[in-house]
């Protein structure tokens, strides 16, 4: 198969063969065609785009670019969850002993956090001790024990990916549902679960903000891992205003505790029981949807969910008397407070600008390769339709120095809205897709 | 101005501004830009275009990469012809002399045979000891003691051309209108003309098969050259047959001593005057277009054109005994005739096919590094309209074995075909772009 033919034809317009998705995929990951003519291939993608068929198969070929995980040796239904990315949203760190408790074993791959998002293995890094880089034989073993383990992907999963990813990002090719859907499912088609349950983000904190756009995105996710074999559903979910209350890795860390306590923001704890019910149904540990929710309502309650997370923290090497003492977690040294000049009710609270002045403070990453500081975020004190008075609290803020504190003060200002009247209520979501 | 930036941009639809552009040449010209940017650039060109703005401000840019010719010292007019490619097309030979002698000076720079279409340099080769590997010094001498040189490209010649049409080669993006348009245009614009006259071929011995593509391409490159303040008129012309009886490097030499001695093939003498004539009309040395073409006519005529290609064969390097005893031109040994086992008329004469079967005799290149041998050929002893009998001479055949000689033979019986009536005859040159 030679490259240009195969980029000749997705050029003019035609349905990529197995064959040629097959030569695509081998080329970016052994390097036998040069990354001019992925390139060149990934933008004749983008322009022309590819049908569910094409998407399937390439993600089929991405995943088998890599190892495939198999944990047949553990009895009991495997599975786990993916989001598109948002603000403030550490449903994964609430989701995950829910599930794992109620005999679902999660063995989760995940990210780090990346422009104006947070990554759920730099909040897990906020816990001293938790170790993410974990080999196939730890991940299995921590698995069977705890039933659950969370871990960053290994360099053996889809390679492909992580060469095309890479080029997509310097050709501008990111945004492209089919190269989105097969980059995310690829992975996850490779951690060999049962059921996977994708929350899927729209508005101004999501990256991809159009929600036709995102409606369409989860339809191809769930075409490929229905096609795949796997149990998928999408939740599409509003990302407008940070899911929580907190932006920044051990304030989310600590926010998801008071979750697993009963007192967390309603909307995080909201959208991860859902997610948690999802995979419980699909995976049928519960016979119904209803049975699903009152089960994982229940082990949440208990307080059960909240001991299996301090064994997996523990048996990852976390230090488990930060789950007793989360205050205890090291936090930034400059702390400045923001409250509001007016009263009135706050109308709007802008997910992505907090997400990228978290990401100044330290919290996150403009480019992969930068470090992250677990002690720095935004802690807000109130949420979308809260009544204000002048003076009240909006938010506070934890700095590495008070110029740097600054900055988020003022952004944190421009960016929580304090109106005449309340918002009429929207749903957090607002379809599910299977 | 970063590369993801430009790329989005057209990616997206938009315009390239001036800046845009510059910055693309100037990493094409000097390696600033990783070659995966170019190429993703390349491809959102080829399927989002260029509009005419952009197109003159990219063949400005890729010109100004490199040596801009000037000519100021010498005093009169120069002028050049460029044809898009065709096969048996040298009307180069033909034309060169006879503008020189009506006093219009002709710096040209041409190709080498790709693919199907031979290429001006190698049939200047085949007369022994001609030279087209020149300094500008030694071009600038020659023009200027004979009126007319014939040459290669020099490597200081649009650089950015030269990188991104060894790109385009590879990423399926060389048939883009804006981005062929540029290429030849640069070139030529960077070689000091007052006036270019342009051939443009279309059907199937043409690169553009497309007639309307083809016109698209005659408009974009003449208001590329006006826009340049270069005078620029395209002629359309028909590619279906050979234009000349002779394919391949030595064959053609001979045939256009033939049309410059009065004796060669109508279509090739016709379109030799008409491009010839048109410089000469351009460039103001005749006042009317009836003026040139009987300025061209006579100076054809005279046998003084003949007399200054001898002068230009010499001054070189080129052996003049060849002019008057082109039968001593070195011919490839293995000779063979090909004639019809049917009567009737000659109804077509497949050019592309004969230019692949004397590409594979070894007269053309599949791909540019390969070497090319002056002596082989085919050549034609009927032309489209002809009346034939069973057993006439269709082609003679010189090959370098036996072998090769017959799998050509077997081309030239499959592609003349000869049919039971005569076809209608359609005019050569179909219309004339200014």
């Amino acid at each position: 198969m030679r490259a240009v033919d195969v980029i000749r034809k997705k050029r003019d317009g035609h349905a990529l063969s197995a064959q040629d998705i097959a030569a695509f995929v081998q080329a970016a990951t052994h390097g036998s065609w040069p990354d001019y003519q992925l390139a060149a291939l990934l933008m004749a993608i983008f322009l022309r785009g590819m049908d569910a068929a094409e998407t399937t198969e390439l993600t089929r070929c991405m995943t088998q670019s890599g190892e495939v995980l198999r944990h047949d040796d553990i009895a009991g239904p495997k599975a786990d969850k993916h989001s598109t990315g948002g603000v403030s949203d550490s449903t994964s760190l609430v989701l995950v002993p829910i599930v794992a408790e109620c005999g679902v074993f999660v063995p989760m791959m995940s990210g780090r956090a990346l422009g104006h998002t947070g990554g759920t293995l730099d909040k897990l890094e906020a816990i001293p001790g938790f170790r993410t880089g974990l080999t196939v034989d730890e991940m299995r073993s921590i698995l069977r024990e705890v039933g659950a383990v969370m871990m960053g992907q290994t360099t053996q999963v889809a390679p492909a990916d992580k060469k095309l990813y890479a080029l997509r990002d310097v050709t501008a090719t990111v945004e492209c549902i089919p190269l989105i859907a097969a980059s995310i499912m690829s992975k996850k088609m490779a951690e060999g679960i049962d059921a996977l349950v994708l929350d899927v983000k729209f508005g101004g904190g999501a990256f991809i903000k159009d929600p036709v756009q995102s409606r369409l995105l989860a339809q191809t996710m769930v075409a490929i891992g229905e096609a795949s074999g796997v149990r998928t559903q999408a939740v599409l979910s509003a990302m407008e205003a940070p899911l929580g209350n907190a932006i920044g890795n051990a304030l989310e860390v600590i926010e998801c505790l008071q979750v697993l306590r009963g007192s967390g923001p309603k909307d995080l704890t909201e959208l991860s029981l859902q997610l948690a019910a999802r995979l419980v149904q699909m995976t049928d540990v519960a016979r119904s949807w209803d049975e699903a929710w009152e089960k994982v309502k229940r082990v949440w309650r208990s307080g059960a969910a909240l001991e299996r997370w301090r064994r997996i923290v523990e048996r990852q090497g976390g230090d488990p008397r930060y789950i007793d003492e989360p205050a205890r977690l090291p936090l930034a040294p400059c702390r400045q407070t923001v409250t509001t000049p007016r009263h009135g009710y706050v109308t709007a609270i802008g997910a992505e600008p907090l997400g990228r002045a978290a990401m100044r403070l330290g919290a996150g990453r403009q480019r992969a390769e930068d470090p992250v500081d677990h002690g720095v975020g935004i802690r807000l004190a109130v949420r979308v339709g809260d009544q204000v008075q002048a003076g009240d609290l909006l938010a506070e803020i934890f700095a590495r120095s008070p110029s740097e504190a600054d900055q988020a003060a003022m952004v944190v200002q421009q960016v929580c809205h304090v109106g005449e009247a309340p918002m009429p209520h929207e749903p957090l979501v607002r379809d599910v897709i299977d």
